[in-house]
């Protein structure tokens, strides 16, 4: 069995970079504190007698032998950067989970049969930069290295590639599920959702991810002066914007498109020149579009592009929409699904079983290896907020139903 | 008469430092560039007989002697700043119309009977340090030096006085009419609005200025994750911003706010914490509302804070509602605008007379001195835009008006 005490001074530990006062976690990808909490994490898992690989996008594999070291190590994965304004569990839990199943093999001198490998997946949260899951994507060949080299930052211009030269996580082991190849992955993370709290369950099967697609929207008008310009002869692009963001919310909370859980935020938004008696001549917007089904996302697109042109002819605007990422819905892999049901069994965990509406770093390896996750309940579904909180007690089982689908699995 | 070629080449040296590959200007106040156009307009004006006063401001006076020099002398003032995206007329017309003044008594010998003061005020735009006419204001007695020092940069933290100090400007004369007075204020500035041009007028006496509100709204609302947050449980700061934005247009685009002339306008925004997948937590607007009357503009002040509410109330969120400027409405002296009037006859532009829907510095010395003030035509009545133009032949108009009117103001 897993040691929640332990388990849960490891998450202290993992937070010990980047924490906020407010209790959460402001550590973006690649940032300073980002590096320190890599180094803490090499220097941990090495305790446990893990080698290390770090791979071109900074995905960090911490190797602990098995009896057959031909396999592929079997990942227990997730990601130790964070929202700005995230929580303490977000991604964090995972890793430290992974560590926790280390610490379990470690003490009791088991010798697993295929290798283990926990995996710290770089730039999960696509906050620093766009999209999310950038790395695991990478290593399942979603993304080019070069293309994700190239990403730069959502507010600045540093690029992903400097960023891991800078803190020296560039390393030289190819990004590539074939290269560098896994058995399968596992992966435990707080579901982010109210449905576990509301039906008081500590931890819970993943059956497989919502359809998610990122889009940035540019909106060009006209500088005009604030107080001279009339109201009628005005091409507000901060005006359209606004109108663009309502129209959004509209898609989503009326009609079919709720009843079937479509969701679509914009939470970036950048205008131009700032200057209080100066019309915005420019507006950009971050768009994010989820369904269950991927044919829910394509019909929200749809009906935000008609909109948005409606509001551009209305008031002179010109606009680009450009949809940059693409994350279909999936399901994930029966067996290890099993894996993970047997084991949510064993500690009675075993009431719902959840899609997940966020995306995970399990999404990308799902497409190379047999993957499955696990979801931790969290207070009143709250993430990417810094009053983020899971309970000790449904950490530990979560990291205690990860033990045993990862045995179960090592197992088969 | 003035000379429109000299007067031309003279506007040209002006926009010598912060021009932009677009054709316009972009010489935010006290940055490095408008240190260098004010030691050239010091050096430009001491060419003309003038010695220079720069005060606590940073605002320059250009003082050329009179016969009776115990008089203060009569201000021919604008400005050097500009919009992030400003053309080449808004406030440089000004200030080089008095700089031609100046050319015009030194060719012809001329001694006139007050000092003449060509003024440079600071930060007029208020684009850098809101609010608008801050320097002239605090020479006029509406703001005090150290409020005025402390001004933060809208998008940054630097404070005013520092920008002050780091270009050179930080004066020794007091910022105050009573210790350092003006006899009067002429400003010539372009209309930055369409009646002119449609009426095909090159230049116009300005009877007065309309009133004006500035306003900081913060709106808090709940950062959370935009992929499993359900739609109706959020608290969506950016999605109440984008309607509180729809609203203050609505207010002033139907019925008898609309007829009356009144406009608002939102052309800031500042969300947190800008990541895709986060909900924004925190939004900071910049509101300016505008209208010939000050009952309307309170009338627009109370509709935008009900609608504002009503917003909140649907949304959960919270707001700070912060009026941190007012400007109202004004009549010129009438004695001062009888002199532009006299002037523009003779040069016949005298069909229409305007009030200015931008604020101007003469709005604050006409708090304390006989102030009058004349527009020139611009094309479409664009401005705060690159496009921004206005014919050679008008700007010389507008020139040949003020020193008409500057004549007919020293011999009186
Ligand atoms: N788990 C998580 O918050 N991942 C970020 C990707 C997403 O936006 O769903
Ligand atoms: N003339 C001008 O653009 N001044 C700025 C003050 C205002 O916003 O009206």
């Amino acid at each position: 069995a897993v040691n929640a005490v332990r388990l849960m001074s490891t998450l202290d530990a993992a937070c010990g970079w980047g924490s906020t006062p407010d209790g959460g976690m402001n550590r973006l990808s690649l940032n300073n504190d980002d590096k320190k909490v890599r180094d803490w994490f090499i220097e941990e898992t090495a305790k446990y007698g893990c080698h290390h690989k770090v791979d071109e996008m900074g995905n960090i594999f911490a190797i602990r032998p098995g009896q057959n070291n031909s396999l592929p190590p079997i990942g227990l994965g997730s990601h130790l950067d964070t929202q700005p304004t995230g929580g303490k569990y977000d991604g964090i839990l995972g890793v430290i989970s992974g560590i926790e199943v280390l610490k379990v093999l470690h003490q009791h001198q088991i010798t697993s049969y295929a290798p283990v490998a926990v995996v710290n997946w770089t730039n999960e949260e696509g906050a620093r930069f766009p999209p999310a899951m950038l790395c695991s994507g990478v290593w399942g060949g979603a993304f080019t290295v070069p293309w994700a080299h190239a990403r730069a930052e959502l507010e600045g211009h540093t690029t992903l590639k400097e960023e891991l030269q800078r803190i020296g996580y560039l390393g030289t082991t190819p990004c590539s599920y074939a290269a560098n190849p896994l058995l399968a992955h596992f992966e435990v993370h707080i579901e982010q959702g109210p449905i576990l709290d509301k039906a008081e369950q500590a931890a819970a099967v993943v059956k497989g991810v919502q359809s998610i697609r990122w889009y940035n929207v540019q909106v060009t008008g006209r500088e005009a002066h604030t107080g001279t310009t009339p109201m009628e002869s005005r091409s507000d692009a901060l005006l359209g914007a606004a109108k663009m963001i309502v129209a959004t919310n509209q898609i989503v909370t009326e009609g079919e498109l709720f009843e079937r859980g479509g969701r679509a935020t914009i939470a970036v938004i950048n205008s131009m020149p700032q200057s209080i008696n100066t019309i915005a001549g420019n507006v950009r917007l971050g768009l994010d579009i989820r369904a269950p089904a991927d044919s829910d996302v394509e019909l929200i697109e749809s009906l935000c592009k008609k909109r948005f042109q409606e509001v551009c002819d209305e008031h002179g605007l010109k606009m680009e929409f450009d949809n940059f990422w693409v994350s279909p819905a999936l399901n994930f892999d029966p067996t290890m699904v099993q894996c993970v049901r047997d084991s949510c069994s064993s500690i009675s965990c075993n009431g719902k079983e959840l899609v997940s509406g966020a995306g995970h770093d399990s999404v990308y390896t799902s497409r190379k290896v047999p993957t499955a996750m696990i979801f931790v309940r969290c207070r009143d579904g709250v993430s990417h907020n810094p009053t983020e909180y899971s309970r000790p007690e449904d950490c530990a089982a979560g990291a205690q139903v990860l033990l045993g689908a990862y045995l179960r699995y090592d197992e088969l």
